[in-house]
C-alpha cells in the first residue's frame, strides 16, 4: 500500500484534517480501503495502518467532526454503528478473542472526522 | 475506601458477574460510588480504582450484559449515553486534556453489565 506513505501525513496535516470528512462524505467510493461494510450512512474497514492485530475503523459518511457534534438526531446512526459493531464481532470472532471499542476526542482524535476503532489485541 | 478492596474481587467472581447487573438495575442508591450524573436511565461516576488520571464510567441501569445485547429499542439511552459524556467531557476540561470513551468486549469485559470508560491519560 504504498499510496498509505503519502495519505496519512497528508490526512494528519491541518488540510488534511479538513479534507478526509470531505472525502467520506462525497468521495468515500475513491477511498484506497479494504471495506468490511458499507451503507448509506457508513463504511467499515480494515485500518489501513493497524496498531492491533485486530484493527477497524468505522466512519460516518456524514461529516461529524467528532464525538461532541452528536446530537439528538443521529440517534439512527449510532443503532447502525452498534448494529455493525455487533455484525463484525461475530464475524471475526472477537467474542472469543476479546475487543475495544474506542471513540478518542480532543488532542487524542487524529483527523477531525468522527471514527470508533474496533480493535482486539489478541492475535489467535 | 476499604469497602472496594472487598467489592472488586468480588464483583469479578463469578457470582459477582452476575450480581452486579442486578444491584445497577435496583440497588444503585446503595453502590459506595462517587456520582457525576444520574438520570432514571443511567450512573455515572468516578472508577473507585482509576487506571488513569480521569477515570470515569457511565453504566446503564436497565440490565444489559454487554455491547452485543444493545437493540434498536435502545436508540434512547445511547442517546442519552454520548448526552452524558458531552457534559462530561465539557465538566472535566477533556476537549483540551484528550479523552477516550472505551467499551470492552469478550474476555476483556470484567463485569458482565455494559459499561463505558471515559478516560484521559493527561493529568493537566
Amino acid at each position: 500500500m504504498q499510496i498509505m506513505r503519502i495519505v496519512f501525513p497528508v490526512a494528519r496535516s491541518w488540510l488534511g484534517t479538513r479534507i478526509v470528512p470531505w472525502v467520506f462524505a462525497h468521495m468515500s467510493f475513491a477511498l484506497p480501503i479494504s471495506r468490511l461494510r458499507e451503507t448509506e450512512r457508513l463504511l467499515a474497514f480494515y485500518h489501513p495502518r493497524p496498531v492491533y492485530p485486530v484493527h477497524v475503523l468505522i466512519v460516518p459518511k456524514k461529516t461529524i467532526p467528532s464525538l461532541m457534534a452528536l446530537s439528538r438526531n443521529d440517534a439512527d446512526l449510532l443503532v447502525e454503528i452498534y448494529e455493525t459493531v455487533h455484525s463484525l464481532v461475530a464475524e471475526l470472532a472477537l467474542e472469543e478473542k476479546g475487543y475495544r471499542l474506542i471513540a478518542n476526542g480532543g488532542p487524542y482524535q487524529e483527523v477531525a472526522q468522527l471514527h470508533f476503532h474496533l480493535i482486539s489485541e489478541t492475535k489467535e
